[in-house]
């Protein structure tokens, strides 16, 4: 995508964070970054204009929904604009004069050590340390010193901090993706735009998402994806987040969600994009 | 539900955790307990026959669905027998010669830290320590005699502690409800049973879930949640978790099981029991 020289991209962690990764194969690698401590920081950066877009993270293909940022799509007012599939490969990095017998200590997000279970097992003596993030387990070895530890991040975390990959593809499972939303605050769809996304709540009826989903279906529109999340203040109701084929410029789409509006008691269209094949 | 006197039950925590209130509002106050390290631990002490039935949380009325626990239902041959929804009421939690006024320190979940995010900025120069779990936390500071430092957690785990609550009702929003799951492994359906959960994966054609959906609503049998899970392997395809009205026993919903195992490429009935309408 083509942006201005000055046009800044906020993402979740420190520098060398896989979503760094997802912004960089998005926009081109001469994008100026603006990391932020968490994702509401993200979504408030574009928000307040600090920086153009954001990308997050909304789905690994092991662990699922990343569900907080399902929740802040709905409290901020952004738009999707794009989305990236990015194969995730771990990697074990040391400072450089650490060689993996010496390993005592491996920092990395629960998420990455519980997927690289299986390889770390094989290591003797090593304890699994949780930490903030991927990237910052790199930056804490090398601004600590710390000659006994190692990180499990991305090949763009060793290369930015000057450390060593001691073992690359650590991934216990090679299907491991994660897929990223590129948002934005002021959003026309890309004109190749052939996904939409949405959200919507229900009465609390028989039948009601059946009938939702039937408002596709009648117009065989294709879903890629449902997901619920809990309506707070009103136990066990949810809102529902779709991910379907078109884009809201053809009358088929905009003829659904009419149709779809009649039966919904809330509904927000989040944005028309390009689907990632990849 | 009455079970054998010796009839163990597991749960995941230590003695004080909401599961361990669940199970006794469940089974009844004398219930023998077996706490868990984890709930992987819960699902194979009942598969092992350590334990007559175990007791896991499924879904948060604010935080959402308990993923692990629907991959769990997955991984291991149990049934679901019952279900119990828990209000959850979080107390602030000390020594007994601790004030108010002395705490520096809360431990707790960090669910329960965030579920109190609210009450616990009004009290000044206190830190929020992120521990393994709430009755836990109790425990901690009984075991380390800390006098400047106070947990998060039920009321059962004050008790059980010998400690002192300093606050109750701790939490920002009232309407937060625990649902959780009563499994055993050999399952007969019990008589009243009017609610069945089942899990399935679908062929990844257009359309798919709409018919999925479609041999419920086309038998008038209600749909109450909805849930999907990565299918490990095949990225970006699902597993369906459904619950809906009515028990296997009952020929309408043999009828639509039978018509969905047309459509799935894999089917696994979890069990058909009473719901908890509270």
């Amino acid at each position: 995508m083509n942006m201005g020289k000055r046009s800044k991209v906020a993402f979740q962690g420190e520098r060398g964070a896989y979503s760094e990764l997802a912004a960089r194969q998005f926009f081109g690698e001469e994008i100026p970054l603006v990391p932020c401590p968490s994702f509401e920081h993200v979504f408030r950066a574009v928000e307040k204009g600090q920086a153009r877009c954001g990308v997050v993270p909304i789905e690994n293909s092991l662990a699922g929904s990343i569900h907080q940022n399902y929740d802040l799509l709905l409290k901020y007012h952004l738009q999707i604009i794009g989305e990236k599939s990015l194969r995730v490969s771990h990697n074990l990095i040391a400072a450089p004069q650490t060689s993996l017998a010496r390993v005592r200590r491996i920092f990395s997000h629960p998420q990455a050590l519980m997927q690289c279970q299986n390889s770390t097992a094989r290591l003797k003596n090593v304890e699994l340390i949780p930490v903030y993030d991927t990237a910052g387990a790199v930056k804490k070895i090398r601004d600590e010193n710390l000659t006994d530890g190692a990180a499990i991040a991305s090949d763009l975390a060793a290369r930015l901090y000057g450390m060593k990959i001691l073992k690359r593809n650590l991934e216990d499972n090679p299907e491991n993706y994660t897929r990223f939303l590129v948002l934005s605050r002021t959003g026309k769809a890309p004109q190749k735009a052939d996904k939409t996304s949405i959200v919507f709540s229900l009465k609390n009826l028989p039948g009601a998402l059946f009938r939702s989903l039937s408002v596709f279906a009648l117009r065989d529109i294709d879903l890629y994806k449902i997901e619920s999340r809990p309506l707070h203040g009103k136990p066990w109701e949810y809102f529902f987040y779709i991910d379907f084929a078109g884009n809201m410029r053809h009358p088929n789409c905009r003829n659904a969600i009419t149709h779809l509006s009649e039966i919904a008691t809330f509904l927000k269209i989040l944005g028309s994009y390009q689907r990632d094949r990849a």
